[in-house]
């Protein structure tokens, strides 16, 4: 096989904010002892945080024991391909109207549960990256 | 707004793998120390293992400190969604037989990087769930 000639660009903090807000699903990870845990959410992104609906469970366990998170958004076609990572201290909101707040953004979940959280991730560095694909010959690999 | 009633289902052992087994695209997640890393990988799947094709980089470093992995791949449409993620142990490939035999697996890289190096997890445990939405109405909040 051949390597693709991808040309990588580093994209500008307010790039990967406006790919962050156009989105609403990412991936969000913690780190339980040495052990690393992934987990796909919806989001919402403002204001320099990533806003998380969840029930109780892995992700809130987590966040409580080690509130240093990793969170990413991706996507990709036949010709690009871009991902934006966002590190940051999360915290479960627990004031009423910071929950009120959380609650008028409209955060899809993927499924019915008793009881919402959320889990608001204040970032402290975002970083992003764009592929672009080089030939046609080398998009037979895609 | 109101919740999509989503109807959840865990997969079984061999749907997460056929899922594996046709994606090309993930996420890997290491812990350094306390600190989550989350990076957008192509990969293979077979064999109970995930092949990731990498360049020297805080991925490789990660797995020298932490071999606990995790890895996620997922997809989404209007009316269903699903998630699969592999939890195990990486390692580095060493040996030119593993090696020589890695590279004959096509794995499209992001990008054209100097130096390939080739991480395996080794699956120890692997989960899927997959959610089916409900209604045209909720359907508006996709």
């Amino acid at each position: 096989m051949s390597d693709p000639h991808a040309i990588v660009t580093e994209l500008s903090e307010n790039e990967c904010w406006a790919l962050l807000v156009a989105g609403e699903f990412g991936r969000f990870a913690v780190a339980i002892g040495s052990r690393p845990e992934i987990f796909p959410v919806n989001y919402r992104a403002s204001d320099g945080s990533i806003l998380i609906r969840t029930a109780e469970g892995t992700k809130l366990f987590g966040v409580g024991v080690n509130d240093e998170v990793a969170f990413e958004v991706d996507d990709y076609t036949a010709t690009e391909a871009w991902s934006v990572i966002v590190r940051g201290r999360a915290r479960v909101l627990e004031s009423p109207a910071e929950i009120a707040e959380a609650e008028r953004v409209q955060l899809r979940p993927w499924a019915r549960t008793p009881k919402t959280r959320f889990i608001r991730v204040d970032a402290a560095e975002v970083t992003g990256r764009r592929f672009t694909f080089g030939s046609e010959t080398e998009l037979a690999y895609v």
